[in-house]
């Protein structure tokens, strides 16, 4: 597999950092994952504009966004990824200094790596749902940046996967925010509802394009906290996230959601997107 | 300057990781730093012990403590560290694998690295102490573990650097519970206070030795939570670290501790470490 690191294009085995780098010391870095169906990145864009929010909100020098999206583009080119599923993953880091906590001196250079690999989407969950957990939500307060600061997200995944669910929720102060990777998505009376773009959320991109689905399709939608005191009460849910698409969720800590089965909604929301995906 | 890596001294220059290492990806890893004096690693085991703890909270299949003190012995030696202050880095992550958030399969090595380099002490701020600032404590509740997720860290220790400060302490529902790399010691009526052990604070190795020379010294402590509103009251104000040994605090967010400079309390204390020291 051939990878991008810091101007290079190089066979993954030999993509290798320093030791200094700042995300490998401090989670000192941001990153993105974008899909690609038949080689065509999807909302590549909105990644782009999401990953300079993320830049700017810890304050690292780089602005070459468009670089991005060429290199994404001969990842595709050179893995002969331009049919089926694929991702490109993104990571943006502080770069490589001797280890201090505070920024490293002017000029440093931010480390760069942009890789592109097939994907295989877990079908069986799209079709069939899966199960999640409920877990208190220990992150830092700053989810809105897309930081490779994970090992809360990581923890728990793992979590859920040890208990035979298939991931996990994140719990604050009642309310059920996000999943380890995912937006969280309730249908209740109808209204297909999640939680309002704040600091314990990433301002997820299908998360946006389910919204705008919804809109588009007539089917109503509220950006409003889901307590997880509603979720027994709760008709539909559903996760979000490139990876995931929209991912039916049918079981929350062992109990079913409506009659265990995808909803209607989610199946409306699911066959829109998928549309869109095959005409973008 | 030599350093280890996976089994290896090499050159720091020639240490290099795999683009898939989980620390790089994921902040999937912990770590430690640990002070010597004139080539002799200042509680080591207490380091290692609590490297053990990190490394189990997280659940990194690694339990080759006794090797880590061997390998911080012979860097010492390797890199000329044996008169004056040096410091032992030690990063263990999850190891390399394919970006999955749940753990890599079984069997995957965790990568360790293993750096021993000179230090500078602050002699400034030890002597004549240092401004903080408060920031919100935007950190992940498991402070507890030694983890390399530190990006909330490097962005308010910049923060405080930005404004003329020196560093800053983070305030969690209005309790001033560690700086960005320090645990907080406050002496309010004589009483030598810290936060106690908890999931929001390091359990920092230089915090229980400051209490236990304390009590040695017959100095009242008492550990709690120190109130962002009880400050003002402060007679004397410290940070403790491994590299940061005892530092006074002298001004909190531009206010002057006590009549501005380091307290009788503090100095005793530094120069009860200072003897310790150098007697271990």
């Amino acid at each position: 597999m051939i990878v991008y690191l810091n101007g290079d294009f190089v066979e993954k085995e030999k993509a290798l950092i320093s030791v200094d780098d700042r995300a490998f010391l401090f989670a000192d870095g941001v990153y993105e994952v974008i899909r690609c169906y038949d080689g065509r990145p999807f909302r590549l864009d909105e990644h782009l504009r999401r990953l300079e929010q993320s830049v700017r909100a810890v304050r690292i020098e780089f602005s070459d966004f468009g670089t991005i999206g060429d290199v994404a583009k001969r990842l595709i080119a050179e893995n002969r990824l331009t049919s089926g599923d694929a991702l490109i993953y993104v990571e943006i880091t502080r770069g490589s200094a001797p280890r201090v906590h505070t920024f490293p001196p002017r000029g440093t250079k931010p480390n760069v790596y942009v890789a592109g690999m097939e994907f295989q989407p877990k079908r069986n969950q799209l079709e069939n749902g899966i199960s999640v957990i409920l877990v208190p939500d220990i992150r830092w307060s700053r989810c809105d940046i897309k930081s490779v600061g994970l090992l809360p997200n990581v923890l728990m995944a793992q979590r859920a996967l040890d208990v035979g669910a298939d991931d996990a929720i994140f719990i604050r102060d009642g309310v059920a925010v996000e999943g380890t990777a995912s937006n969280f998505f309730g249908v209740f009376g109808g209204v297909v509802t999640t939680h309002p773009k704040s600091n314990y959320t990433l301002a997820g991109i299908t998360r946006d394009v389910v919204l705008e689905l919804c809109h588009k399709i007539g089917i109503a939608t509220q950006e409003a906290p889901i307590l997880e005191s509603q979720l027994p009460d709760a008709e539909e849910l559903f996760a979000t996230s490139t990876t995931m698409e929209i991912t039916p969720v049918v079981k929350v800590n062992g109990i079913v959601v409506g009659n265990g089965t995808p909803g209607p909604i989610t199946r409306q929301i699911q066959k829109a997107f998928w549309e869109l995906v095959r005409s973008s």
